[in-house]
């Protein structure tokens, strides 16, 4: 594991320590190499990432910080292993994508999507945290083509606090947060929708998509409020994201509003579908709740692994 | 003030108490009658809303629940008073607006958009939280018609708990709000669509309105976030609503995005407006903040008393 | 189980529904009768009380109202039950206690004190979460008779909303404990203190015991702070704790303070022991914090039915 | 005003704004210099603190960090003004007020035990935050002598985070204090011991003092939970806290017990007295709740300011 002390490196090295057909080889760390942690019950101490012995491993985990991790990937498979990256830097739309065609990854980890080339993968690029609950949302209507063409999917979003990560800062002490809601990244600046678009155009989707998150004054969770545009009325829209998820054992269709403490703690997407009353153009309103840390970061890497390494896809992932 | 107890209630007495120009005559609660409250650091006993001397005050402000205002307000009324009522019953789109003629608002109280009005108004519709934020952010908008015709305006709002009130609810327990978020009333089913339609049709604007309501773990506090898709593209749209709201002593055009904390305790509405990129449309995205229980509710009230009674629009306002 | 749509009931439905050496029988609700809940993953529904076969269960758990409970006890003895009472109604320095003799529990069930009895146990009467965490921290010293004789022990607590159920109240409304913080029973009136007292009469200890509670703006997870004036010094306190909990599976020493979130979610029992600087009588600070839900509720009862039945002490229970 | 781009220093620039009979003349900061912040609705643009004009103003204000205030309160000083420093360093019982002569205090400021010096105070030590609330809940049994000689007054307090300041720490950010609660500085190690000790000393007090201090998931707010053993039985002892209170402007001794949001935004203390009940010993509990960013340091530095300019002592002061 590299990237071990933040959260979210935290949270998988827990996950993996918990987990009955893995092993925790090692985890490293930058600033932090030496410091000792309590993970999942067990006490574990943080190597440098200079020192980490990354052909010890068949299967390298790094949630290095964006930008740093490309590096360390090559390397990690240069020495043979096969790799789940965290960062943003190998997906779709992002820079390092382009620039170093040896550690493209070769999968983009949206586990419901990607199950079959996982098997396979050498390099998988891990979904952001909001990527995750939004395509989530929108995947049944991509893969049945039910949005409108040329019409505008607009995202509200909102999410707990560790999915800025915890590196100081001042906007994120407790003081500042707390009885406080804000917007960010506002008008398309935020780095998930590269990868949102992309996975729109793997369907040939013509869509713009509008995407606004927000920070909220919790610990964990995301809840993604998607606006459909319909090419026309769908019966029972519900019952067509149900199908489509059917057998998926992470993701579940639920009749109430998701909520972000059902989801909290537990590698679960909480989908729910409605229809807006008093539109011209019909239109579905679909809300996705995920816990940023499991579903949204580590919980997902550890499921892309277990997939890749045939083992049981939920091996250590609390649901 | 009849419905003195609940938050709305309380807010308004304490301004109340704390402006120079007027004087707490009464306050009346129902249930709660006898008790005491300790209100702008003063202690105000509760009389019975049958006790209260109705026509012993030059305005009557309701903050009774939804469904029980409208009889009183008429009361009022044929006691002499003016009223200012902070329940959804007189507001446009609302059933008992048409059923009951005789106490028809004359005006809805949006300050910023009533003001001339207001000044011989007898019974005012005092909008609700959301509204305010959703009109006070779309007004320039309307007003310059800027809108696409046809399209589709979609808003995500937030709010914090007071909005629902202070009657003992399980789902507004500590222990079921706090790390919690979640959407309801998803589908445009929320009470106050009607009035944000309302003054849609007053400007001639032909959008449809998508409203998506979310509960905050904040006690106060409103954000509501606005796409706009626009006819065609507007250069400086932040310059478009500062010119729209110059000399207003209660509206801001920030250049930062709004945030909670910075309008809680003041009767202020924070706008940004933002261009979003990568769209074939041109869209704005709006961000509108404000406390839901000063000027989505008590301030706002207060404010429109003052330009109904001649006094210092300002006077007895925190901003 | 009885009363098992409350915090309490509902935690220890999960955690039975999660035990792969025990079945949940039946759950039943008085008012939410007939209502469904998600625990664990699995949906229950509430049978009412009434019909709650009584008989069916090897072991019945209450966690009725406190002077509910007694009746539901002595009914589910009688079908040949053994008993797990959550309720306060059987502790000892309880009134219910002393009237009536056929539903007495004959165990007081602080796990870690009362083993040996708990394996004969007909009726075990479960603490209270103050009175476990403050006697957690007490019981090596009342042991090893630390205590200056004579001396008050002042405890301050502080426990998170939970701990005071789910029942709809207007002080435990989100928005009148966001940014709160208070204590209550001041003066020695919390009805946990009779069980403190009566476990350090056990120990024939000469002391007063001062307890104030706070309330917390935490869900859950209590905090206690203990101030143990000694008979003489102690040298390397912590080593007398540590020895005393040595080989206990759900108490911890540590060496940082304790802090809820390291305790939140598990049946755990995290203890630091200080010696105060500047007093001219030697002084231990005992921190303990626990989640009140867990070790303080449903998962000490959970602890005490495995001991009870001879299964491992910890199955079922996270640590 | 020096320091005043932290939690104090901004509320208190932010009173002065609002201070009819004060003007704020320069505000300085250290690393944020050059920035802008607004404070009490207006605009301020923070001057480095070399250039600070320090002559300029008949008050200097410090907020400066403990450990480099008192070298710039010499300088103010030298430059003709009179001086409030809300650090730690010139406070009785820190090492800097031994060291320096010509910069020690000659007033420390708790403004209701030393109004008569302030009038003629060239340097007022501000008191520290805690030693506010424990001292004012503690001032009139000191006094009149109640507790028992050779007593231990054992205080528990919880603060608010913004009382550790607004320097990013990772253990301040909202991920980590959220539904959590620790005690910090266990066995007498925090420093605002010292000045409640001094304070005792100057009634003569034969007590020793034990202090837990205890960080809360609240932005602002102290309370104290205070044990006092009496020498002798008090008759209604509320009443005697009353008196010694009696017509103190920010002081009141309540009913109910305080809590963090009656105090929070107002420069006042609310104080309860309870007697304890089932003790060998005559015992007090006296709880006391502030804001610690109003009377805990800006507020009181102000109305220090007030009695030291002959102004109004409530002027520019929300209570």
């Amino acid at each position: 594991m590299l990237g071990a002390s933040g959260y979210a490196g935290r949270t998988l090295c827990a996950l993996a320590l918990g987990h009955t057909g893995l092993e925790l080889a090692w985890a490293a760390a930058g600033e932090r190499r030496g410091a000792r942690a309590t993970l999942g019950g067990r006490s574990v101490t943080f190597v440098g990432i200079e020192e980490a012995p990354l052909g010890d491993a068949a299967v390298v985990f790094s949630a290095l910080p964006h930008g740093a991790s490309a590096p360390w990937v090559a390397r990690a498979r240069a020495a043979g292993a096969r790799v789940v990256d965290l960062s943003a830097d190998l997906r779709p739309g992002h820079p390092i994508d382009a620039a170093a065609d040896a550690t493209a990854a070769d999968t983009y980890g949206l586990t419901e999507l990607a199950r079959d080339d996982l098997r396979r993968a050498a390099i998988v690029a891990n979904p952001g945290c909001y990527a995750t609950a939004v395509l989530l949302g929108m995947l049944p209507a991509l893969a049945r083509g039910l949005v409108a063409p040329g019409a505008t999917v607009v995202v509200a979003a909102a999410s707990g606090v560790t999915g800025a990560g915890d590196t100081p800062r001042r906007d994120l002490l407790f003081g500042e947060v707390t009885e406080n809601y804000r917007a960010y990244a506002v008008g398309n600046e935020h780095r998930h929708l590269a990868e949102m678009r992309a996975v729109c155009a793997r369907f040939d989707a013509d869509v713009d998509l509008l995407f606004t998150p927000h920070l909220l004054p919790v610990a964990r969770g995301i809840l993604a409020t998607i606006t459909l545009p319909l090419a026309e009325p769908v019966r029972d829209p519900a019952a067509v994201w149900r199908a489509w998820y059917a057998g998926e054992p992470f993701v579940e269709v639920v009749a109430e509003q998701p909520e972000l403490r059902h989801v909290a703690h537990r590698n679960a997407a909480h989908i729910a579908v409605a229809a807006a009353a008093g539109m011209r153009r019909p239109t579905l309103i679909v809300t996705v709740a995920i816990d940023n840390l499991l579903k949204g970061a580590a919980g997902q890497a550890l499921q892309n692994a277990n997939v890749l390494l045939g083992l049981d896809e939920c091996a250590g992932l609390p649901s």
